[in-house]
């Protein structure tokens, strides 16, 4: 059952994270900050708007429509007009960046870049207005290694989170090239045609086929590139029927070459040329790949090489791969609490009377000092039972009772919150109590 | 000499941060989230901007001029109207939040945020329309003790970032209005008087009195306000002054005891009473702290009970404490390189021809796996001299050296970068070999 939106809801499309949800994303995040570092790749971090005229017009116009736009300030707010917008992607930074730094950024420079985009999208199940992207990008490369590494890195970084159940699909734009050419498609319908092709996945080839005729595609070249898309052994007919194209001969090398590249790092079941598989960005200019995921509809990451995008977007002309993580779908792929996750208090410390506040905060300062986290009794309870309950809704380990009688004999009563067993520690021994405590209970 | 600004800049009032100063930013947030976190404090993550009613009104109208406002979208974009404004402060959207979770939360709900603001300010040196504010509040607690833990963690964050040279301030609201009655200050006078005592740190005893009676205090009342509060023996000399008065008494007896409960946790010599201390702020309702460092003009942190803020704010009808940390300021403190930054590269890895690259990815691999960071070689050369030089660029501490001998071999050249040496380790033994000298390098 919906719950009515409420007044205090965030904006449409947002999330408020609270504890666990955040721990969990900056888990993750950390996770793919290591795997990326590990490469030798830097991070960047751009500011969250940009002036309006770096960000529009760079994607075309259904693009520029989903732009939040940002409203002139001062005697110009009247004006209706923007003069700033938040970002839309992390790339069109990533070429401003270039453009700015170049001299200063190492060759070639190998960035990622974790953060939020703004997309004035119509909010759905999974799709948010505001979410992160996580790119992989290397400027300054033409090497097929460059490609390589960012693919390999993006499928550690999977690996690193945990997720084995995922493939990679590997392509090149030469073999899409290719393939237009040896199946007769003529130039004006190529865009089209590869569009349609795009679809297989999700469409039944019948449906593909009728959306190419409909394209103007003759109805037997239709069908008969349709069928070797689909066919079980479509990878071999593809590659044989490439071979009379100069294109599509060097697509299969592309491909062929990026696969022995990984070979090393992705295991072999994993990882497939899959000839129909295009990747929509037009601006790709050599091989391309995409991660799947087990009940995940569509794809969950994708990159390619891109060697003029960056110039487009108002950048040098620097040769590019890049990969990006749609790192939304993937965390819905994590499990809800995830390694290293830890509760909201280790120790709570109750505090039973005015005159033993101070020890009370001497006693979480001690849990701290051995990597615990502490809490003290902040309600106006001077009881026991009520700051044991108390203790017990933090989910605290370890309750450290001191009062009046503990301070007669210099002792604190340390409380196990799971087995309800309770011992007096002197309080000068209390600091290695607890750390072996710690140390035990990590290890159970 | 100033550098005109360029086309490719980001826009006035923010910065990209490339590698160095991300890492160092990355670093202090850690220890930030690590230090709240022991004391039980959970994170707190919301969107960027917030329905444009929740921002607007709230700190009155120069506040609402500093607001980012965004355009409507669509069909509503020619309207020139916003429904959506960025963040201006943490504690509006932690009111909304205590509004929309309440019973979800804990009871107090203790949490931290560490998040980019938005103001429309000029910008200036140090003064940024995109900054990090970085917050600590505790809702839902009367007790003293709620006061004393932020400030104890606040202070516990700034000795962990490696910082000693701050002294903590601590008043009290009811020490203030005390003087205000013992000093006889007409209460139509009083908020602007305070406004002007607070003013003591940058401006002549002589300068402030002439502001007090220009206010129209009586000029005997303003001298003998300002000369109490500029003694040698100013904290006595206003205790003894405060003692007619039951505001003021109940004050001293705050401040006296928010000194005791953090006796523990700050040493002596670095915080004081200070009577003349106002933190501008009207909201305040109870103790009041702010955080000075040498060299810094004003306040590097601060903050105090704030007991009907998140109502006015619409949130619940809540007591809370908290304190803010002025992060880019003392990120300005901080060395630029911090303890556990890293460089990009530990292993250089040149490619030695083109048969030779799946193994070249291979020893990436292998150096990675015992946690350093490795970069394969991605230019057109293939001359081991300009990949030499590539590996000194990239400040690799070893580089790995793989051509057809050490091939026949089996073996991989092992080159320090450092003192030149090279050796030659089987290829079965490099991950140890590298292990090792990883740990004595992180020894010396």
């Amino acid at each position: 059952m919906d719950v009515m939106p409420s007044v205090f809801d965030p904006p449409s499309g947002t999330r408020d994270f609270l504890a666990a949800e955040f721990e969990k994303r900056e888990w993750a995040f950390g996770v793919l900050r290591s795997v990326f570092a590990s490469y030798g790749f830097e991070p960047l971090q751009t500011p969250a708007f940009e002036r309006i005229d770096v960000l529009l017009g760079k994607y075309g116009d259904e693009a520029d429509k989903l732009v939040f736009k940002i409203l002139r300030r001062g005697e110009h707010e009247a004006s209706g007009e923007a003069d700033l917008a938040l970002r839309y992607d992390l790339t069109v930074p990533l070429a401003r960046v270039a453009a700015a730094y170049g001299g200063q950024l190492p060759t070639p420079y190998k960035r990622y870049a974790i953060g939020s985009v703004w997309r004035a999208d119509r909010p759905g199940k999974g799709r948010f207005r505001e979410f992160v992207q996580c790119d992989l990008d290397t400027l300054g490369s033409k090497s097929p290694l460059a490609d390589a590494e960012v693919l390999c890195a993006q499928h550690d970084a999977m690996v690193a989170l945990g997720l084995t159940d995922f493939a990679v699909n590997v392509n090149s734009r030469h073999v899409l090239s290719g393939l237009l050419e040896v199946f007769a498609v003529p130039p004006e319908l190529g865009p089209g045609t590869l569009t349609s092709l795009d679809k297989l996945d999700k469409l039944r080839p019948a449906e593909v086929i009728d959306e190419l005729t409909e394209r103007g595609l003759a109805a037997d070249a239709a069908s008969e590139l349709v069928g070797a898309m689909t066919a079980d052994d479509a990878t071999d007919r593809i590659r044989t029927a490439l071979k009379p194209s100069d294109v599509g001969a060097a697509g299969l090398e592309e491909v062929d070459r990026l696969l022995a590249l990984v070979s090393g790092q992705v295991q072999a079941g994993r990882i497939a040329f899959v000839p129909r598989m295009v990747r929509g960005l037009s601006y790709y200019t050599g091989p391309i790949w995409e991660l799947t995921a087990a009940g995940v509809p569509g794809s969950i990451g994708g990159g390619g090489r891109y060697d003029h995008l960056i110039e487009q977007l108002g950048g040098p002309d620097v040769p590019a791969t890049g990969t990006s993580l749609g790192i939304e779908r993937v965390l819905m792929l994590l499990p809800d609490s995830v390694a290293g996750q830890r509760g909201r208090t280790d120790v709570a410390v109750p505090v039973l009377g005015d005159d033993l506040a101070e020890q009370s905060f001497a006693l979480a300062a001690t849990a701290r000092s051995v990597g615990l986290r502490a809490s003290v009794y902040l309600g106006s309870s001077g009881k026991l039972g009520k700051q044991l309950r108390w203790a017990s809704d933090q989910g605290a380990r370890w309750c450290l009772i001191y009062g009046h009688a503990e301070r007669d004999q210099g002792v604190v009563t340390v409380r196990d919150m799971v087995s309800g067993e309770q011992c007096q520690v002197p309080a000068w021994e209390l600091a290695g109590y607890l750390a072996t405590a710690a140390t035990g209970t990590a290890d159970a």
